[in-house]
């Protein structure tokens, strides 16, 4: 590739196969919070490829307001869905309700025979996860998990360089993720994401994702063994965890040391250190990421537009779909997630490094 | 302070005390490696407050060589020094000897009177760290860990916005130190670095110790537990540590996640994220630091010129030695990251989160 060529293809979809058809896929959007309004609703406005057909909350009103704003189909509420009503006004489920409810709304899709994107983390345990795979399987629905790093262009080129041997060989991994809760997504105290029950933690299962599903995308590795260290003092994270440091190793020998708050300034970075080369994407995970490039004395910064993310990841899983083809992060890929993150909240509880079950 | 202030006092000596003194503190260069001949000669001859009195070195030829070249009193193999010869041409012994060494350099430095700065790490154990000190202490002579980040400028505007509040409360840190040992000193795989008998270890030892150190000088904070995880794939590192990642809790509750390598492309970064804003030093450790400062969505990248840290090092050194007052970076201080590095040595062996012991 000339040089030319790596900036003109920097941004290109290179997971888009179903490019000659004009279907679109409907989605019913299940829980309308800050993200599926403020993220969600406007990417999929920006979509040539998706649609949303209807739209699914606990809050009527809240459902009929958004249905009106967009022109979507259906306003349903939680009950209205699991009574399968409106069901011909989408074609797959796209959920982000409260971690601990993903599993209850992927059965009523998986019982409508409707594709679902369930949001990260998968749900609040491996056990809830792995149910919610298996009903998708019985079902014979499709399951992809909203990792939306997975279709970050510069997540994807810093992939393609690693697996071509740029860095040489990785063996070191860093990454962080941090926001202000209050600030980033709502003020108040009492939210789901503070709610040990209905979220399943914080600081890791909401936000040291990020680092450690990259990591795993990156290196095309899974963890074998994980520690860290959680800590909680503010008092609105009295059953959760605010901040967490933890460090992974994955079985290709790769280590991570990677840091997650909940309640810290905001700021994401992330980079892979090989024998020859180093490869590092600041900011990294809230949207905008850029990669900077280095071998040995030599560096490069790539400076690109940065994409909707969001919208990315609904055309990839609408390209899937529309193709018959298995989309990428699947249940079973985002199971591995949820034993490494339980891994490490173990460990902080004992002090042991703790082995991921496989 | 104006802004202008915060720019014009950047790089200034905030330690300087003995100003109006025009003495100058003579020192014996004991181990002509690399580190001594290439950085520290000549920043000594860019000092105005500190000379070269004696060159001692295990090969006659080098240390006559090298005194030629800078005007030296004295040339002395490690037997003249020890015996004492030439005692009157310095008034302090620098030591950059294998780790394994220093503690009999530093016998003999305590046995002559002479003040004693000595590399970091101290030694190849935490046990004969802690009898280096106690050489010096019955002595009575002063002693110095050679942390050349302690005199960097952007190293000391971070701790002093931490201090006041910058940040916050700081809650994570994140540091990586890594180099191609066999780029950046010596292509020879024989090198004593590489001798888990004479260094003591590699990548933890001789560059986590970077990170670690500027963690606890710049949060005020020591440790009290570590965990890690080391890896030695390449053959030449069969006997140490080439790949380290660890984690590191402060006795103020801030955890801290890093990584090092002994054979990695080169690169160092750190990092204090706080409930308010975050300081980055990128690169970090490589005596070119550059501070970012974050609060908000406010951010300023000061770019400084690079002081010579050697340089600065010893003229610190100096500068406490002629104020007859003890230097900052002490013998107990440097015993608490000996103890920290055979907590993370032990914890990579165990898989268990291992406490410092204080």
């Amino acid at each position: 590739m000339t040089l030319a060529d790596h900036l003109d293809d920097f941004t290109r979809r290179d997971w888009e196969t179903a490019t000659d058809s004009d279907e679109r896929v409907r989605f019913a959007l299940v829980g309308l919070g800050w993200f599926t309004t403020e993220m969600v609703v406007p990417a999929l406005r920006d979509s040539d490829r998706c649609e949303i057909g209807a739209l699914v909350s606990g809050s009527a009103e809240k459902a009929v307001r958004l249905r009106d704003e967009t022109g979507a189909a259906r306003a349903l509420s939680y009950e209205e869905f699991h009574a399968g009503e409106g069901v011909d006004a989408y074609d797959a489920v796209y959920i982000a309700t409260p971690n601990a409810t993903h599993l209850e709304f992927a059965e009523t899709a998986a019982d409508l025979g409707k594709a679902v994107l369930c949001e990260k983390p998968m749900e609040v345990s491996a056990a809830r996860a792995e149910r919610l795979v298996e009903v998708c399987d019985e079902a014979g629905v499709q399951l992809m998990v909203g990792y939306r790093m997975h279709v970050n262009p510069a997540v994807r080129r810093m992939r393609d360089l690693v697996r071509e041997g740029f860095v040489g060989d990785p063996v070191l991994v860093e990454g962080s993720m941090c926001q202000n809760v209050f600030e980033q997504i709502t003020p108040d105290p009492n939210q789901w994401r503070l709610d040990a029950d209905l979220a399943g933690g914080s600081a890791l299962i909401d936000l040291g994702i990020y680092p450690l599903n990259t990591a795993r995308f990156v290196l095309d590795s899974d963890p074998v063994s994980a520690q860290g260290t959680t800590r909680s003092p503010h008092e609105h994270f009295a059953g959760v965890d605010q901040h967490v440091s933890f460090e992974v190793a994955f079985d290709n020998g790769v280590t991570a040391a990677c840091v997650a708050s909940q309640y810290a300034q905001k700021g994401s970075e992330f980079s892979v250190t090989g024998t020859e080369g180093k490869l590092t994407l600041s900011p990294a995970f809230f949207g905008e990421a850029q990669l900077t490039v280095e071998r040995g004395d030599a560096a490069a910064a790539f400076s690109v537009a940065p994409v909707n993310e969001e919208r990315e990841e609904f055309d990839y899983f609408a390209d899937r779909l529309l193709a018959d083809r298995d989309p990428g992060p699947d249940g079973a890929h985002g199971l591995v997630d949820m034993r490494t993150i339980e891994a490490i909240y173990e460990s902080a509880e004992t002090g042991e490094r703790v082995a991921v079950e496989r």
